[in-house]
This record gives structure tokens, sequence and C-alpha cells, in this order.
């Protein structure tokens, strides 16, 4: 069954008389566009594709047959022959005012929220997916190569990621990064941070964000300049064809601060354990219990993906054509893994005692385990001020 | 009268009973965080600021006084005191279902859409924002000096992305672009375009949007290497400190194709009519039909904004945190332009037949007209193998 035919029978299933996508990583996932549209998916009936603007050059990347011009809600209406049931779309994304114009083309019927049984579908990757997703990872390899050139005392954080901004633009990333969540934005570097800034959670998730340019948007690299003995952390969503890859590192400005080497080997044992635990059929949340059990045991529980009372409720999360996909590894979600689901597996020691210490690395979830997409050293590493790079672990 | 004041006059007069604030841009704007909060303003009341992480770090940002914990509506609706009147959200950008959980935690009130209101007050910038503007205008200068060295022969337009990336950061670029329009998307250094990508009109609005790495997202730089001969544009949106500049020049690689010298001297006297009319009490929609008048004039009106049926409705429009805010300068918009608004002025003349030739400047409406945010030539630049830059006209 096509992407498509298999999304009309979970629409069906769930009682759904139709689904109308319009988030742009959801059309390109189901109809191969990257254009503006609008995808009319009906249970038993043919779908079409509205281009919102460039009818030809949707056309022409679509393998939809049907592909009509209409920007509007009317010229969906006019078309939809639907039977019982409420309209899907994505409430998680579409803004308010766009779902209340939907309800006037659409007055009699109900809207629901399609996006857990599209994102439900896209959370298992098939092959080629999985393929892409490897080139993606492996754009890493471009950051840690600038990560290793460029980390000397005296250079700033922004200086930092304007060459890994470069290093990744030539390495073929595609210039921007999707994310889900409505109002989640992330530089093409991600999240670089040093020193003190390291234990500054701030404007994101619960994780290491850095503290940004300025108050407008306070996260990602900072006017900071890196000092000798300082740990950085770089952690940044890789957009390569549309799929994304999720790594973070940390690394060392020359000698190894004292106390490190304990956490970055408690780190690693955490990043282990995770990824021994995945196979099919386990649930999300008990990946991130073996996680902290692990955490426990090594006796890092008390900086396990943060400090205080900033402690992230994770130990990774899907990822695909959004940076951010659920599932989340977490505690309450039962929901069991499944072969080919990729995700990404970050445990981190975050204080302001000793700043932070982070790996992160993408595995695709196999018929009896999982494999790691990339093949980056999963340690920390320590660059010397003549270039050369020890590993820790 | 502080923003705030502002704001909850324009809600009162309205006859809103509240406001409740959660686009990021718009949250800093009001209340001087970049942390995700939600903020209420009542008229008549105190204005609360409520966490949605990171209370600390809201609270010494904010000059607002009353700061509390709390990401959902229903530690708004224990606050809120509310008088007659719907409660006012940003409608046009926060998604349904959060928008639908609003609904439910204010069960007995209509929610209508304030973003109107607040994007109004924000159109006009005090001097403070208009500086901040000046500052995120003049990072095109790095562009234009990272344009003249890398534009040869030979260089592919992502790698010039590269290049422009790294400048745009090193020159103080906050690393991330706002957009008001949720779908909306650029790569830090905008639209890159060459060749015959100049008129493949694809994914954004209509302008010169390039094609992008790929299908995912069909926009940007591409693959495409530049030859002698070859006109490249580059527009981006330029964000320091989150004041938005809007800029765009266009260059010829080696020597300038036949027929393009006058095509850029009617691109800047269409740029020099529609500022010439740019004054306090001028209709947004004068302003563009006195650029499309001056492209009638010179010859151009069949490639003015774009081609065949493509011709995109406008001549420019506001700027300032959202790269993208209102009011268009375009047909049937009736509202009178005021001191102190910042608006991109941006003639472009497309066709399959010779490309694109752009310039777009940014502008603050004075007392009596308006006044250039920068000072770089309003001209095409020829750059030579040797790296010498020629000025058309």
């Amino acid at each position: 069954l096509s992407r498509i035919e298999r999304f009309a029978a979970a629409v069906s299933e769930a009682g759904m008389a139709a689904a109308l996508i319009m988030n742009p990583p959801d059309v390109y996932y189901l109809s191969g566009t990257g254009q503006p549209c609008n995808l009319l998916v009906t249970p038993g009936g043919e779908p079409v594709l509205f281009a919102r603007r460039y009818l030809d050059l949707a056309r022409r990347a679509s393998h939809v047959e049907r592909v009509l011009p209409g920007a509007g809600f009317s010229a969906v209406a006019r078309e939809a022959r639907l039977g019982d049931g409420p309209l899907g779309m994505e409430l998680d994304k579409v803004p308010a005012a766009l779902v209340d114009r939907a309800r006037r083309a659409f007055p009699d019927r109900e809207i629901a929220d399609c996006s857990g049984l599209l994102l439900a579908q896209r959370a298992v990757k098939d092959a080629g997916e999985v393929e892409a997703m490897r080139a993606s990872v492996r754009l890493f390899d471009a950051v840690h190569a600038a990560m290793c050139e460029h980390i000397r005392p005296g250079i700033a954080e922004y200086e930092l990621a304007a060459e890994v901004e470069r290093a990744l633009r030539r390495a073929g990333h595609d210039g921007v990064v999707f994310q889900r969540r409505w109002d989640a934005k992330l530089p093409m570097e991600g999240g670089i941070a040093s020193g003190e800034n390291l234990s500054t959670i701030s404007r994101g998730p619960i994780t290491v964000t850095g503290v940004g340019m300025g108050e407008a948007f306070p996260m990602g690299a900072s006017r900071r300049r890196l000092e000798r003995g300082d740990l950085v952390n770089i952690d940044l969503g890789l957009n390569r064809a549309g799929y994304h890859g999720d790594m973070a590192r940390t690394y060392a400005v020359g000698e190894l601060p004292d106390g490190i080497e304990p956490l970055a080997h408690a780190c690693r044992e955490i990043q282990d354990v995770a990824m021994g635990v995945i196979r099919p059929g386990v649930s999300c949340e008990s990946v991130y219990e073996a996680a902290k059990a692990a955490a426990e045991r090594v006796g890092v529980a008390d900086v396990f993906q943060g400090y205080d009372d900033l402690h992230g409720p994770y130990i990774g999360h899907s990822i695909g054509l959004e940076l951010d996909e659920p599932p989340v590894l977490g505690p309450g979600v039962a929901e069991p893994l499944r072969e080919g689901m990729v995700l990404a597996v970050e445990p981190k020691l975050i204080s302001p005692a000793f700043g932070a210490v982070n790996i992160e690395d993408d595995v695709v979830v196999t018929a009896d385990g999982c494999e790691l997409l990339g093949d980056l050293p999963r340690c920390l590493f320590a660059v010397g001020e003549s270039g050369d790079v020890a590993r820790i672990p």
C-alpha cells in the first residue's frame, strides 16, 4: 500500500470522513511535493492535491494524479465527497484562524485533529528514509571537523557557529530545520554553549540550549569567548533532503577539566544502556526508565537530564521530516517501539558545578535491537591548541 | 504610555475583555523577554506574565512586575479578572489545538483575534527600534562583501550561501529569522538564485525564490554552479537583536549580459518613484500604484514583480520583529502610512527571457517623506574575475 493508502485507512479507522493536510512536511511525505499545497485524503476516494501556489511545479513533483489549483477551502469543499464523520486537520500545527476558515467552508462538519494518525505512520521509516537519515547524520562529520579545527581559546561561540554553519552548508545541509512545535526555533548550528552558558537552560526544552546573542532569541551561540579548560557543547538538527539527524557532542578546550572524565564515562554508560534496551515491542517509557536507573547506578541521578527542579523528562525522541517528532522516550509513554523507527538517544549531565557533558546519537530500530546511523566515536573530545584531539573515554 | 498600556487601550477599544499573547516576538515586544511566556493584558488591570518555562530568566529579563509560573491556560484562568467581551488571542499564529484548550479554560467566553491590534501598534517603530533596524540593515554590508569576494564562475549557489551565512553570523546576525506566516521558512542567507533559477518561482511568495537543494524545501540556494555572464540574486532577512532588515541585490558574474542595463535602470527608477511617494497619510495602495505606473512608463510592466500569470501584488511591506509584517504596499490596502513605519521597497523584474533584476532597500517613514536605513548603492553589481566590481547604473 502507498503512504496515502495507508493514511486513508487510518483516517477511516478513526471514523473520520477525510483528512485535509496542509503542513509542508506532511504534504511532502504523502504527495512528494514541497510546494505549498492542501492534500485531501478521502477513504475510498481519489486523493486531490490543491496547489495553494505554483500549480505546474506541484504537478511536476507530485505522484498524486489529481492536482488542482486552489488556495482557499471553498475549492476543497467543492471537490470533496465526504461520508459521515469529522474532517481531520493538523490542529497542532495549523493556526486557529485558518481552521476557523475551514469550519466556515464545511459548516455542518466537526473538525478533528488527524496529526496523531499521520505522525504515527511517519514514525516508522521505510528503507529509503533510513538511508536519507544516514546521510543526514553523516553531516555531523563536517560539524565535528569544524569544531576540532576552530575550538581554540579566544574564539567566540558565535564565531564557532559561523564556521559550523559554513561547514554544514558546504556538506549539503538544506539550510533550514523543520520542527513540529509551533514556537520552536533553532539556528542551523543548533545550540552552541560553553562555560557558564552550559547550565543556563533558556527558551527551548530542558537541554543544553545556550543563551543566544540577545534577549530577542535567548538560545544558541552567544558572544562568550572560549577559555582554556572550558567545555563546549554542540547539539543540532541536521537536515539533508528533508530528513533530519539530531546529534550532540561535548568538547574540551585544551586539557580536560578535573572531574569531567567520570562524567563522560557515565554519559556513555547511560547511552549504552538505553541503546541496549531499544528493540521492537519495548515501551518508550521503559527506555527512559532504564537510562534513569543507569544514571542512579553510576551516581549521576542528580544531574541526569538537568539539575534541581529542571530535569528533562526524556532520554530521546523520534526524528524524521521534523526534528521533534513523537514518540518521546519518556515517562508515561506506553507506546511500544516498532521496527523502522529512528530515535535520537541523548543522555546529558548538566550542573552549574561543571557545565554539561552531552552525547546524542541516532539509531534505527531493527528486528532485534537497534543500529547506529553514524560512526563518530561516542565520546567527549579534548581539542589541544595544536589541533590534536584526544577522546574520553 | 508604555507599549502594554497602549495595547490595553486598543484591546479595550475593540471591545475585548483582555488579550492573551503567546507568539514569542509579540511577547518580547510587550514584556521584554524572549523566554516562552503567556502575557495576559487586561484593560484597567495589572499585566501578568506566565512563564511557560524558566521563571527566573523571564523575571530577570522582563519589566512586567507580576511574573508567575504556568504553562497551561488554567493558571491564566485562575488569575484572570475579566469584564465583558471576548478574550483576544493571536489566531493567525497559535495552532488551533492550543486555542481549543484555551476555549475549554474559558468555557463561556468567545475567543477573538487580537493580532491585528498588536501588529498595527508594532508597525510604528520608536527611535530605539529604528536604530536597531539600521544596525540590522547594515548586516547587508557583510553580505555584499561576501558576494563580491566569492562570486566567480564555477562556485555553486549553495557554496555562495555558505560564505554569506558565515559572514552574517560573524557580523552579529541572531542566527534565526522570524516570520509571521505560519508556513513560511527561510534559510539565513535567504534566496540565492542564478541563471534559470531566477525565474522559477517556487514555494514562497511571488518573488525571486530560488529552487533549493531538493524537493523537500524547494527554495533558496541550489547546487547550480555559476557561469560567466550569469545574473545572481540574493534576497534575505537580516536579524540582529530581534529586528529584521530585508534587502536584495543582483550581481552579474563577469560582464553584464546584453539587455540587462536598461532593466537595472528601470528597477532603480521604479524604486525611486515608490520611495518618492512614501510619506505619512499616503495609502499603502497608492505607493504600489505609483510603482506600477512607473513600470508601465518605462516599458517593463509585463515583467514587473513577475511575469505571465505570476505578478506579485506588492511593491513592499512593513518589517520589524518579524520579516513579513503588515501592512503590505499593495492593491486594495487603503491603510495610510504613519511616521515611524519601516518599509521594505522591492521592485523586481522577472522573466524566463533574462532571469531577474531585483533591488530591495528599507526606509523609515519620516514627518515629510522617508529615509533610507542603509547606504549601499542601489544598483546592480558586475563582479569581475579579478574581483573588480562595476555598478550599473
